[in-house]
């Protein structure tokens, strides 16, 4: 029906949990399948490719974007999405919960794939969990995010970028750390990020303040990554010059690596010291001419950035969102088909 | 594939926040078509005017009819929607909650429209939150109730009457407050039907004690439709007198105005003073042979009316609730399609 | 479309809150279309008997298999299930909660079936509440689990057996309590398995503690369906002669009948007494070579049933959790059409 690259045929059945599992050219077929599916959605063609079939959404934590663009993908797609809350689950239940053994391999004979979102406090307890799912189902598992990776994202981010530069190899990808009093994101999309944007060519800035590195695979990875790819991996605290000339400058507060261990207050006292740490015009000033602003979502809107910049001519957030929906689609295509 | 009245092509990608601000022709197309989908529901034929269309209903608040119809509605325009709980969303986070803007602005970009349901005690506030997603979304917006309209119950009620009277010119509608100890209703619904009821040419009679009258502007635009109809709109404290020779009684529960500024203990004692405004049997005896009695549920039933006339021969209550369904099918397939 | 047994047309319409309602000739028409739906779920065949049409879940309990089960049973047969948790909805209001009357006349009008599953302390209030949906509503009502009855729990169940034996007729078929410190299952399963497996024509046996003898009202069913069908009933306390030859076992938890009365610690003191009483695989080294092990699921792992038996080459768990989906589908189109 539709036509996906070569790669697309190895991807069935697969789960999604970190783009980095999925080979080069398994990411090329999700892009070119993405880009289709939203000529169709724009245009009016065909996209039921999921007809009758259910995607299990499990969602440990609040959402926005990631249920309403995988709801509206297994629509479009002439499939159904669940909108599973862990605490209206078995799993949830006070007394004797079930184990996610058991929850994972009876959805897996209802439908057709699950998603996952989990993160706690505790950096990585959300991943393990996602992929206690991915070794008890059949059906593909995908992550929603945990508090590693968020490949969803950073399928649609790169995606957006491809949008925008003809030509994205050599081009400068800041990922800034962003000042919120309260915000405590996972670092789940900046680790996801500079690893995808590395081995698609770019050359990837990471810049925070010091005590807000990314993990150390993460970082060894985007390396690797950039060796092979031609692009580039370097880390700063000089937030300047990280915007100097930069192509696309991605903001995205998140906590250390050591919150859950070391506690709020210990995290409040670090986070405090960079209250500074706020994407402003002046700094999107120093940028290139035809730069690009990108953000997540949610922002904290007047922390890590100002209206003007969010609002401004350079930001591209709604069309970032919106390739959620695309690149999702093409990703459960793929997978559960 | 369905024609619609001449005025419904103007109603593509608008919003329904208020009917008075829909043309008198695109509220006769809107219940042209309501009575064409609810034909083919009966009869069985093709409905599918939103096919794997997405409409995302936002709550603030609890639902019964309002969410059922609306999702049941795109079921049947071969769609879907969403049930969001604002809780389980960004706008609902602790520490940094998503605004509006964003969430709106989102949501644009998955699906083909939004609803939202949002009153607080504060009247008017829930009113300003729908305008504010409308402002945002590009898609259009429905109104699922605020403080102060319930535009698809007003249509809704409008069909019934059209249903059950083959000429409603010159009929006289009464919207009667009642008793009920901690309904504590908006007064959206009174508002909102006393407007298109006027509007569309009837005798509407709103009787209530002193303390609950309307919003002025409410009661101001009521005698403008009403002049400019032929109809009339007369506000009293009369019970007996109002139900006399009534053809319609529309009861409903609502608080004060000033509800929100003066607190839940002075809003208890005005509500005490008048425990007999119950709508009972005899009240009913008053009104004409073949009058009907409607109520927007759910009903304190025993304190807002009594179950001898909730299940009586003169209650509708039930063919005004399933007109929720098809009046907000036509809705949809003209504002979204 | 497709064919099912001569007596599927007296089915329409119909509820299903206990399997003994329904004739014999009626469960059969139900397992011959739950089983060609299966093939067609395996195979690929058409499936869509209740294409844009609407099934209301009211969940008065947390659920896994039950709500999934459902919600992909509507989507493969191409209609759509609302998932309600009755806090969102008026009948969980504060102040002047809907009626159940009200809730379920007006559902009646939007859609075209509706699950319930409530259960509280108090031994049998969960079926009445039911009930009073299935009095008020003339679409089928569906229970989705009672304290008394889980009729499609029992009707899995009972085509999961008749996949594992080509002649279940005299085959041993044991339930047995198990013990879980937190657990607190309501005693629907076994009390619709009982029942319903006599009618099969097995040989029942359940086996539990004086303490938690199930509702005479169902051991008495039990012996009546045994001696019309050729099976048998027995009731005992002896676990290991229970499970002595056994072709089937059935572990599941459930409370004493008392439980609301005299309260949690006079319960807890009894369920104390039995800690032993958790299948182990030297328990089931004494059931037939071919023996099958079941559990409805959730399990309480390590205490109602140890992992070795719930993992083990007997255990059909997860083809009972499944057969969930095909024999709902079966009934919703039997009684939905």
């Amino acid at each position: 029906m539709i036509a996906a690259g070569s790669a697309a045929s190895s991807l069935k059945g697969r789960d999604l949990l970190d783009c980095q599992e999925w080979t080069h050219d398994e990411v090329e077929s999700t892009f070119e399948l993405a880009m289709e599916l939203k000529r169709r959605f724009k245009g009016g063609g065909p996209q039921e490719l999921l007809k009758n079939k259910t995607f299990f959404m499990i969602f440990y934590a609040t959402s926005t974007r990631t249920r309403n663009s995988f709801e509206a993908a297994l629509t479009q797609l002439g499939g159904h999405a669940h909108y599973l809350e862990t605490k209206t689950m078995r799993i949830g239940d006070q007394g004797a919960p079930e184990e996610v053994k058991d929850t994972a391999k009876v959805l897996d004979r209802y439908g057709h794939g699950i998603g996952v979102r989990a993160y706690t406090q505790n950096y990585g307890e959300g991943e393990q969990l996602i992929r206690e799912y991915a070794r008890h189902a059949e059906i593909p598992v995908v992550s929603m995010e945990s508090d590693k990776y968020h490949p969803c994202q950073a399928l649609a981010d790169m995606l957006t970028i491809r949008e925008k530069f003809s030509d994205w190899h050599g081009k400068k990808y800041v990922q800034a750390w962003a000042y919120s009093p309260n915000a405590r994101r996972v670092p789940a999309v900046p680790q996801s990020n500079v690893c995808l944007m590395t081995r698609q060519g770019m050359d990837v800035v990471y810049v925070r303040p010091k005590e807000f590195t990314l993990d150390s695979k993460i970082t060894t990875q985007a390396r690797l990554n950039a060796r092979e790819s031609g692009g580039s991996f370097t880390e700063t605290d000089d937030l300047k010059g990280a915007f100097e000339g930069a192509d696309v400058v991605y903001v995205r507060n998140h906590t250390t690596l050591n919150y859950g261990r070391d506690g709020v207050e210990a995290e409040q006292a670090i986070i405090d010291k960079y209250k500074t740490w706020t994407c402003s015009q002046e700094l999107m000033d120093l940028t290139s001419k035809k730069s690009v602003f990108m953000h997540c979502l949610p922002a904290d809107r007047g922390h890590e950035v100002t209206n003007e910049v969010m609002d401004g001519p350079n930001s591209v957030i709604y069309d970032e969102a919106e390739n959620r929906l695309h690149v999702q689609k093409a990703v459960l295509a793929l997978v559960m088909r």
